[in-house]
C-alpha cells in the first residue's frame, strides 16, 4: 500500500513531470483566467511560454486536463489513508483520516489551488466536470470503506457526507482572508455536521404546546 | 407563496402540458432506452407518436429536456415547503420537510422515474446535467433556509446533506424490490446520516490501549 510520502513526493505521482509541464500549466492557467477557459487555444498556451502544441500535448491531453489531472492522485491519496485508518476507527473517523491528508496536498498550492477554482467558478461546462470528479471520488471513499467492512449502505452515505465536508473545507481553505489550517476547518465542518444531524429529532416547542392547550 | 397543491395540481404546475406532450415524452424515453439517448433523434421521436419534429420543439427546447423539464418544478416544490415548514424547526427538520412532499411528486411517476435513470444512468453527458441539477436544487434549498434566518455556513452545509439524503432516498425508492414508502425511506436515511456523525467523537479503544500498557 501506498504511503502519504509515496504519493506526494515520489517521481510518478509528484505534482508536475516536469519544468516544461509547470509552466505549460501555469501559462494556461493565466490565460484562462485573463481570456476565459473557453477562448484560450491549446496554441496560446504553448506560445506563451516559446513551446509548441505538439509539447502540449505530449504533456496533457487537452486544455481541461490541466486543470483536473490530479485528481486520480487526489483519489490515491484519500482512499489510501482511508484504508490505514485504525482498525477500530468508525466510518467517519475514516473519512476524516482520508481528508485531512489532504492539508499536505494544498498546503503548497494554495495559490494554483484558487486561481484554478476561479477559472471553474467562470466556467460552466468546467464546473460539471468538477461535479463530476467529486462523484468519482465519492465512489472511491465508499469503495474504500467496504472494503473495511462497512455495509454498501453506510458507506455510501459516510461517503458522501465526505463529498460536502470536503467541499464546504475547501472553498474556506482558499478564502483569502482564511488564518485557519486544513486540520482546523476539517474539525470544524465535521463538528457542524455533526451538530445539524442531531437537530433532526429537536421537538417543536410551540407545536407541542399548541396540543397541549387544546 | 405556492402550497404543495398549487404546484402538484394547478394548471401550469403539471406533469406534461398536453396530450401530445405526455405523448412525446414517453416515445423519447422508449427510445432512448432502446437505442441509447445519442443514438435517438428528434424525427424518431415524432415519428414514433406520428407528430412532427416542429411539434416536438413546440413541447421541449430539447432531447435532455424530456427528462430534465421538471427540475425546476422539484425545486419550487422543495423551496416552498421549506418556507412553510415550522418557525421553530432546525435547519435539518426544515430540509426533511422539503424532501417528504417530493413523495406526492415521485409516488404516481414511479416506472417513469425508473426508466429515466435507467437513461442516465448508462449516459455520461446526462449523468454531468443531473449532478449539475443537484447542485442547483442544493444553492436553492440553501438561500430558503438562510431566508428563515440560518447563517450561510450552517445554510449551505444543511443543503449540501439534503441533497445526498434525496439521492439515496430515491435510488432506494426506485429499486423494484423496495416495499417501504418516501417517507419511510427519508426517515431511515435521516436517521443514518445522524448515526453516522454520531461516531465522529468515538474514542478508539485500541489506540488508547496501546498507550496505556506502554
Amino acid at each position: 500500500m501506498m504511503s502519504i510520502t509515496d504519493i506526494l513526493y515520489n517521481g510518478s505521482m509528484s505534482r508536475w513531470q516536469s519544468d516544461a509541464q509547470q509552466r505549460l500549466a501555469q501559462a494556461a492557467l493565466t490565460l484562462y483566467l485573463e481570456r476565459g477557459f473557453e477562448r484560450t487555444t491549446v496554441a496560446e498556451i504553448a506560445a506563451h511560454v516559446g513551446l509548441t502544441e505538439r509539447t502540449f500535448f505530449r504533456h496533457f491531453s487537452d486544455k481541461r486536463e490541466v486543470l483536473f489531472g490530479s485528481s486520480n492522485q487526489l483519489q490515491a491519496l484519500v482512499v489510501s489513508a482511508i484504508m490505514q485508518a485504525h482498525k477500530s476507527a468508525t466510518p467517519i473517523q475514516a473519512v476524516a483520516v482520508g481528508l485531512e491528508v489532504l492539508g499536505e496536498l494544498f498546503a503548497p498550492r494554495l495559490e494554483w489551488s484558487r486561481q484554478r477554482q476561479a477559472v471553474i467558478n467562470q466556467t460552466p461546462e468546467l464546473q460539471a466536470r468538477e461535479l463530476t470528479k467529486f462523484n468519482s471520488l465519492a465512489h472511491g471513499i465508499a469503495e474504500a470503506l467496504q472494503q473495511r467492512g462497512i455495509n454498501e449502505f453506510t458507506a455510501s452515505l459516510s461517503a458522501e457526507i465526505g463529498i460536502v465536508i470536503f467541499r464546504a473545507v475547501f472553498e474556506r481553505y482558499i478564502n483569502p482572508s482564511n488564518q485557519k489550517s486544513w486540520t482546523h476547518l476539517l474539525e470544524e465542518s465535521l463538528e457542524q455536521v455533526k451538530t445539524i444531524m442531531a437537530g433532526l429529532n429537536n421537538r417543536l416547542p410551540d407545536v407541542v404546546g399548541a396540543k397541549r392547550r387544546r
